[in-house]
């Protein structure tokens, strides 16, 4: 069954988040409603902002928590956890309200991604499992879409399956890199589950496995017509390769009127050998025929492909970026921000870092994006409380809340809430969007961005800014301690 | 359900092996003799050697092979493929054979970890699991030990499940862990399936949830006497994380006798932090209390933080041990090294590069690892014809594959083979081990390899020779182009 069967995973947490259930539990704690935020402290790759991404398999996960009886076993076997705890686990649902930025968005630091607002138990055991896929997804999806802006509108597909870090790494990898932006992926399974789009044609190894290396490409054209995709670097690119395949297309091809085909560089100098190729290929009359390039490739490489002249039309991109190799981690934090009192009063919570950059914004927020209404650009994102109202009418000062002196007055703009409502009171209550529509709302989204945002070194430092209320909160707490 | 189910994986390819196997089958090669070698050409983090892993999931993955009729119905859905080889495909099973080096080996460049003999297509099909699997957990075995041997015999434990890659990275990367030589994982799923032990106490959102730290600590030592391991960074750890967890050791514990407990450090300067922190337990009583510290930690860090005299009793590893992060790409291939013609003779295959490090090591070999009898030290790898033996009782000159002038005599050797017979025709031959049991042969299979080729920086290079015979087969094959 390769269907996306949801997987119970409810047992995929850190321990901790049992053994403080078991805690709240026991210390009457259980009810206690607390706020939790989902943000991140830093772009991958020192970028501008990153892709968020994961949505979809944290609702499915939330959907369908619950423990079975061997889990139920296997926990007391750890001689750790009350019978009335385990009793507690086996009718175990999650009944809280989540809000969340939707796939897709461009995100930036210290920003909420997701809230979640839930009895301390709940909230406390989805941390692990909601971390670790949005992290693991927002940095493909934001390496994706760094990859595809350095190819200039030239398709790149995802390769990376065989240096994948694990099987979901692999089949969920592949689906947010199509949200980044690649237009399909190597992974058969990722296109029978999740859709995006897999091809493929040809390894090392077909061009071995016959007596000569026209006689394999002459076959596979004569096999797959309309998908000849020739890989030309088993022996010689350019001595044998290349002119192989214009023997093949010219064998094959020609005869039935088919000019769509294309040619895979591998290894070797792919500037240069590009450049030679599409020559041959072009004296010979196959200016349709597409060149693709596929070895060790990332942004910067692609990038300098082109300063180089290179002429490819498609990249496929294999470990760099199915590991987000030259930042492999997203770091990606789950923070109690608020509790609420016996009278719903919401309390906010706040923890101290000697390190500023990881002291949390506290409080139940709201975060909003403001977009320029005459260049429809977005210019700052705001984190109001949950009962504040932005006026749109009235000129909105920001100041940058680690050096309150810069202040910038916006007017004429359009404030967006960031976040959508995902569940109330456990139901989901969120439409979720398709595949496609998430990529393209990455692509729509990703233009609101300055291009002094979406640089790959030294971006412009977008805004995230606190209201003059949540600041003034931050700091009587801080000030508390 | 949460013990490993047999997943059906079989559509986890690379789409390339697909239309491959098609091809195969259109060409009449379906049933063609290859043989591949699954092996890598690079230690992650410029190390001396890998630790290989993977094997047992690439076992359950080969007995559970097969199409499905929704498999079928979504290939069909392509227009690629003929329906005699989808109906080839619904009665397709692994049927060849198989021999791996087993788990927890440390392993070289440019030998064989897996050689698989089978028809074309199955042989063809399987490559992108067998890389993906193997890649993954050798790398993150490999990286587990070099951060185990940096801890110099204290506990190493995996934290890392919020940053992996997707699930599997979290849960079969703890698995991989464990075998490098982690003592045990913070992933509850990872302990249910696969006894990786689990373990964990608090997170910070613990100690917010209370109206003071001190009754946080309480609490918990009260409800977890046991198991009262207590975060101390939350507001301020000299301060007053530290103190109260003194006072609730104090109030808590003391009184019922109880001398073992902990402190965790996640944040700060741990060196200063752990020392201080040392003086002050120690000071009040709690010699037996053990400090553990937990942030962003690899093995530079833990290394340097012995170097500056931190007092630590264990670590917590996380994102940068389950990414791999400083090395995040194992780069293992799976290469067509020799067919068989139609009367059973082995024809070996070469796969040519302008780069001479990737120039395959043709034909069906056996992998040696010799050891000095009298140092019960490795002192090299051989690489022999399937046909070859070699003779214990005589000196083995062996030379450098690349330059040949240097050669060493190794006489008063042992010489073991480094594979196992996994499978014959599709049959499972091999009892697999337990995963303690592989822990232990990683641990016991290092110590038989030189400091010098331990080290972390610039290690001495472990040499994989080929014999005579093979030599001479690969130039004449590389002269024959």
């Amino acid at each position: 069954m390769n269907t996306e069967k949801p997987r119970n995973l409810t047992m995929l947490c850190d321990f901790y988040e049992l053994t403080m259930g078991n805690g709240y539990f026991l210390s009457g704690r259980r009810n206690r409603i607390t706020y939790f935020d989902l943000f991140f402290r830093d772009v991958p790759d020192r970028g501008g902002f990153a892709i968020c991404a994961g949505l979809e398999q944290v609702v499915r996960y939330l959907q369908s928590l619950h423990f079975e009886e061997e889990d139920l076993a296997y926990l007391r076997g750890k001689g750790l956890f009350s019978e009335e705890f385990l009793d507690y686990l086996r009718h175990f649902r999650f009944s809280g309200d989540v809000w969340a930025i939707p796939e897709g968005t461009p995100v930036f630091p210290r920003e909420p991604l997701i809230t979640v607002r839930a009895p301390a138990i709940e909230a406390q055991l989805i941390e692990t499992f909601l971390l670790l896929t949005v992290n693991h997804q927002s940095m493909i999806a934001t390496k994706a879409n760094r990859i595809t802006r350095a190819a200039e509108g030239r398709t790149v597909l995802e390769f990376g399956s065989r240096r994948a870090q694990g099987i979901d790494a692999a089949v969920v990898g592949a689906r947010s890199a199509y949200i980044g932006g690649c237009k399909g992926t190597a992974c058969a399974l990722s296109d029978q589950v999740y859709g995006v789009p897999a091809g493929g044609t040809m390894a090392h190894a077909w061009v071995q496995m016959f007596d000569s290396q026209f006689e394999a490409f002459k076959t596979y054209c004569e096999i797959y017509p309309h998908n000849a995709t020739l890989l030309v670097d088993t022996y010689n690119t350019l001595k044998s390769g290349v002119p192989d395949a214009i023997r093949a297309f010219d064998a094959v091809l020609k005869p039935r009127g088919i000019t769509k085909c294309g040619i895979r560089l591998d290894s070797g100098d792919i500037a240069y050998l590009s450049r030679e190729a599409r020559k041959m290929l072009d004296a010979a009359g196959w200016t349709e025929c597409q060149i693709s390039a596929s070895n060790s490739l990332d942004e910067y490489i692609i990038r300098d492909l082109f300063r180089q002249g290179a002429k490819l039309d498609l990249f496929g991109v294999g470990e760099r970026l199915i590991t987000s190799s030259t930042s492999p981690v997203f770091g990606g934090v789950y923070k109690l921000v608020a509790v609420e009192d016996e009278k719903g009063r919401v309390l906010p919570k706040i923890k101290i870092s000697e390190n500023v950059g990881k002291i949390t914004n506290p409080h139940f927020k709201v975060p909003y994006r403001l977009f320029n209404r005459k260049t429809g650009k977005a210019e700052a994102d705001y984190l109001c409380l949950y009962d504040e109202s932005i006026d749109e009418s009235k000129p909105l000062e920001l100041f940058d809340p680690e050096a309150t002196w810069k202040r910038k007055t916006f007017r004429d703009f359009r404030a967006v809430p960031l976040q959508e409502r995902i569940f109330r009171k456990g139901e989901l209550v969120y439409n979720l969007p398709t595949l496609p529509e998430i990529q393209a709302r990455c692509a729509q989204q990703v233009d609101t961005l300055w291009d002094e945002v979406k640089r790959f070194d030294n971006p412009h430092n977008y805004y995230v800014d606190l209201s003059q209320k949540l600041w003034d909160i931050k700091n009587s707490l801080l000030n508390k301690r």
